[in-house]
């Protein structure tokens, strides 16, 4: 009789979780208002403290830039993604003691090593809506002048904002400029890589099983933050003491189970769920097809000119995976775009949003002609797509826009700090001089060349009326495309330059526009040749932002009123701003006859070993798994530890590294990634196939104490055991 | 309350299916020994009448020679897998009329349509126990005399057994040799094409999805078989009139649900679950990776010679066909040889049976030795394998066999037909000149030639030791291997030679042996000139089989004793006699993370769907899906008609086509693939990972109904319906 009833509330339980949708990426101070819901869902603790961002558990998340991370012990221990520490661990690495290889582990303080540098914690403190403060007076402002108007009131806030030394701040904009926040985040500077599995746990399937599931990925790597002695950051020092959060997470060793309550605390990044019609057929039947070709040509081209093995490939293996990685991305998009209906669902909401509009007189006045405007910006904003698209690729090779950049920063500088473009910032320097350094680890000039010429190629056959004069002219490129005298052109350029000297690089970055203006550098001439025409478009471009500005806000003020109008929350598409959703643990049906059973067990690691990366797991972890030490990390419905584990989540990336909590907020796994079928996620969410793949607690206290013996920092994080 | 004591009693079934092994083909006359076992199972007939060949359901299952059937209505009507009626389709269709693309449906008698030359029901009317009669008095025979001994008596047996008019026989060897059957079948000649869907619903899914879940196939089709006016079998003739079997199955129109019971009685080809842990060991590490390596060069030549779309390449579309489907078959044989313990699983029996045989002084007397016999013949067959595997895929070219086995009939006939190999004797002719016939439409004298010349240089490459003289001599191969001069000389063979001309070859079956020896035809003079080595080498295969013939039937023995002993039935390797497997609708995990669930729904066909073959369905099925069309078909479980379902039942080859039963012996499925993880299952059954899969019974009820309306056919048959 107990097995039943078990299972009748078991069914209850599924049918309870059927009847709310775990779509939605909100925004803390949404959350109150939803509290019965989400106690209905599985919250165990108030709602309210979901929404403080001072209070347990949001304190105790934190972003990377980039990823997320939390505190998990009160000396400022910091658990993420073993792919989100990657830099630090590499950087860590030499042939000789090969971190990313053997794996890492502090066995006290003084041992924890710096992370790369650049790397940061930040601590959101403080959120505060501005909406009025960026936005009042500017009213009859359109176009550029409204852009620029806005960024100038953003300016001046984050200025304002980070006079509190030790403190980065940010503006957000939300539903397309409808909302604004300032976000203030404390910035630690001292981190410091404590500990990391070997990569054949940590990126276990590596590019493979990417967006894969079934997924066995010890995707775990720990932080710590450190300070000065006063508490507040400092640069890297040995007196430097470990930051104390103001609370952390507990872990639990028990997990969860099947159709379990878990959410997420995090900074997804971006997301287009409410685009409309005539976006969504644009970039799903045009912008990602084209993009998809031209990074199978990039990476053809690549392959050719770096042979296997040589130097050069060695230095573009970075960015093959990376051009690889959004190839298979946008694969995924087209094909799940072609089995959805998403276009016929977009176009049904704004049908339905034209509807309801059409009924009220008021409505009309307020919101009729936003969706025609939108469609005629996004109209305008199409005319040049294919060069566009062409000369956003061009960012493949570094020597022109290195240059561009340069000279853009000598002209910069000629303005106030505060008037400068962001990015050209005072503020910004350290991270743009990081960014001139870093570019001999990824630069080949033969294949640098063969990528421009790829793209000047296609640029070059483009009708006249698609062309910049400027540009034809640096590169001498007739009204026919000659890609022989073209590729002779380049090779010139390449030998007179002296960019490719990193200390050439950096000595401009101090120099003043006469100097580019009589430097007889090819690729200093050729970015003091197009500065205008690279204003000009620029200046087109934010006129259009200035514009989308104006009415997209609109636009989202209308799809919110017809929501509230049926009693429906709407949520802001993602930003990297702080937010929370809501979900459950669940397997899904990749296809018809196929279950994808919500958890992973430790005998499916030794199942896809192969010996041969990336699936070639350490032998004591697969002589562990033999032995069935399962320890107190045990999942008795799978008669196993749970490696990685499916929910309906919703997430996209950014949120990479966050905790996944149970309805206690105790950590019961990392997010790392999301299945395939729900990379569309970013642009629709799907309950039936949307699902997140989180590293299971279990897992990961599992490795630290069987394979890697992590005691040190099982005994200093707070280790929770359910009955 | 309901609910949870269904779930409960579901449970409880499903801890009792566990209990008891799905393993097995069981010979008809095992079964009622295990009738305690089958009821509990869920078997609702009594377990006598699946033993007893001329009651029902047993004398409705029919073999077409290769596949299963059965007959599905007093008028003789047959069903079967679609692809076991391919032949019969492609027969009747014309460019105009293309029966494979259209689907076809007879709407009387007179319109069903002679099935291809050659098809055949047989009506297995009686096994008889003939073990004495074949093997007495051959006790002290040894290798070659034992084996053409063993020989002799077969054929007296079929002899006499054949004098019935109308009847076909065979014996069977079971256990290598044990036990011997006598098979007697009533062989009905005229076969006539009913109905057959669209290829698009046949063959679904085409090669692509062959060995594959999930899966979406309509693999069904249905015959007729004709006797004479007197009942009794005769050629094709407007005047015959359809057989009346003695029983025929009801169809289930409620077919089953997961954890049911299913069995299935049909001809399984071929296993080896008794091999020796050597015989494993040569065949998962030698033999198929060395084939599988000679398919795909094989593939290549073809592919090469005969360009795509060209006259030649279609001749050879079935041939690279079948070349794909067994390098497919190896590819998964070797993967999961790998992934399994099957070898040290062998060995471990093996060291248990000898612990066993040792405890024993009568058994080591009568067993000992049996397995070092075994293993010592093992070696000597392995002694030229890499030869004998080049000179058995050398029939993949066609020129030189068909000399060969020409010239062999030629000196067959000088003996008494009763004397004669069989293939040559009387009884053979028939199918003897359809393959002479039948040649034309696979040759294409340039591929022909080109896969002799890649064999022969094989060959050529071997030490001299392996070598055979008179293929030397032949071909003119000396020491060291010269291309260049084998391809002429080819070329010269192929330009000289008539045996292209199907009058040619088809004279030469009339022709004595001088005049092939006074032949001028160079494949003819090939033949003559390696008739004597051809011999040798039989003879030695047959001494060595002789060999076999006398060890394999003691060692069975031992396992078959061993096994009583533990209270547990031996079943016989398949060897395409009449068997019986009892089995569960049953889902599994193909990987750690993944299920496969036991059914699929119409609602995947769409989502496969393309539009391209072969996931072309049409258009009518596709709009019948939209709109849910479920009918009496609806399975409730699924929310849709079921397509296919798994189970566990033990099938191999030969067993397509099969009535895949329920408890009651009505057909819920036709039987016809198996998954791809269970490949390997010939040479040992996984219950965790040994799957079938059938055409579920509504499926096919839908498809007839719904989208080719063949009233006639469902009036005609039994359809029930359970409650």
């Amino acid at each position: 009789m107990k097995t039943s009833y078990f299972i009748l509330a078991l069914l209850l339980s599924i049918a309870v979780c059927r009847s709310i949708a775990d779509e939605g990426m909100w925004q803390p101070y949404q959350l109150p208002a939803m509290a019965k819901e989400l106690v209905a869902k599985g919250l165990e603790i108030d709602a309210k403290s979901i929404s403080t961002l001072t209070e347990f558990p949001m304190n105790a998340v934190i972003s990377l830039g980039g990823c997320t991370a939390s505190f998990v012990s009160s000396k400022g221990l910091v658990v993420t993604n073993h792919h989100c520490a990657y830099g630090s661990i590499l950087h860590n690495s030499t042939p000789e003691n090969n971190l990313l290889e053997e794996g890492f582990l502090a066995n006290d303080f003084d041992q924890e090593l710096p992370a790369s540098p650049g790397s940061r914690v930040y601590v959101t403190e403080q959120v505060t809506e501005v909406t009025e403060q960026v936005t009042s007076g500017l009213e009859k402002q359109t176009g550029n002048a409204f852009y620029q108007g806005i960024e100038q009131r953003e300016k001046a806030l984050i200025a304002d904002c980070e006079k509190t030394a030790g403190y980065r701040c940010q503006v957000y904009s939300f539903h397309g400029g409808l909302e604004y926040y300032l976000i203030k985040q404390l910035e630690i500077r001292d981190v410091r890589l404590v500990y990391n599995p070997a990569g054949s746990i940590g990126k276990y399937g590596g590019d493979i099983d990417n967006w894969m599931w079934p997924r066995h990925t010890g995707d775990f790597s720990f932080y710590r933050a450190y300070v000065g002695e006063d508490g507040k950051p400092a640069d890297f020092s040995e007196d430097n003491v470990p930051y104390q959060p103001k609370s952390f997470l507990k872990v639990s060793a028990s997990g969860v189970a099947e159709g379990d309550f878990v959410m997420v605390t995090g900074y997804p990044g971006r997301t287009n769920r409410y685009r409309t019609a005539i976006e969504v057929e644009n970039q799903f039947q045009w912008t990602y097809p084209n993009s998809l070709e031209l990074r199978e040509k990039l990476m053809e081209i690549i392959k050719q000119t770096a042979a296997e093995g040589s130097d050069a490939r060695i230095k573009y293996e970075s960015t093959l995976a990376g051009l690889a990685n959004y190839a298979k991305n946008f694969t995924s998009m087209i094909e799940f775009y072609g089995k959805s209906a998403m276009l016929s669902d977009r176009k049904q909401r704004e049908a339905q949003l034209a509807t309801w509009i059409n009924k009220d007189k008021q409505r009309q006045e307020q919101y009729g002609d936003t969706l025609a405007q939108l469609d005629a910006l996004v109209a305008q904003s199409q005319e040049y797509k294919y060069r566009d698209l062409i000369l956003s690729y061009m960012r493949y090779s570094s020597l022109m826009p290195t240059a561009r950049r340069l000279y853009r920063l000598a002209n910069e500088k000629m303005l106030d700090d505060m008037n400068r473009e962001p990015g050209y910032q005072q503020r910004d320097m350290p991270r743009f001089k990081s960014g001139l350094e870093r570019m001999d680890r990824r630069y080949d000039a033969e294949v640098d060349r063969a990528i421009l010429l790829e793209m000047l190629t296609r640029y070059g056959a483009l009708p006249t009326s698609q062309r910049l004069p400027a540009l034809d002219k640096v590169f001498a490129i007739g009204k026919t495309m000659d890609k022989a005298a073209l590729a002779s052109r380049l090779q010139t350029m390449y030998e007179k330059t002296e960019l490719e000297n990193m200390d050439v690089r950096l000595a401009w970055m101090d120099r003043g526009v006469a100097d580019f203006e009589a430097s007889k550098d090819p690729f200093i001439q050729a970015a003091v040749a197009m500065y205008k025409t690279d204003r000009d478009i620029e200046q087109q471009r934010k006129d259009l932002s200035g514009k989308f500005m104006k009415v997209r806000p609109r636009y989202m003020q209308a799809i919110i009123a017809f929501n509230r109008d049926q009693g429906m929350p709407v949520y802001a598409d993602a930003n990297s701003s702080l937010r929370v959703t809501i979900g459950h643990v669940k397997g899904y049906s990749p296809e018809d006859g196929l279950l994808a059973k919500p958890f992973t067990r430790l005998e499916g690691i030794v199942a896809k070993d192969t010996t041969v990366e990336p699936f070639n797991s350490p032998a004591a972890q697969l002589e562990l798994i033999a032995q069935q030490t399962y320890g107190d990390f045990y999942h008795k419905p799978i008669d196993s530890v749970p490696v990685n584990f499916l929910s309906t989540l919703d997430v996209t990336g950014g949120n990479s590294g966050s905790p996944t909590l149970n309805g206690r907020a105790e950590l019961v796994g990392l997010l790392f990634d999301g299945v395939y079928e729900s990379i569309i996620g970013d642009w629709g969410y799907d309950d039936q196939t949307n699902r997140a793949i989180s590293v299971d607690s279990r897992y990961m206290l599992w490795v630290m104490k069987y394979v890697d013996k992590a005691d040190r920092l099982l005994e200093e994080m707070e280790v929770v055991y359910n009955d």
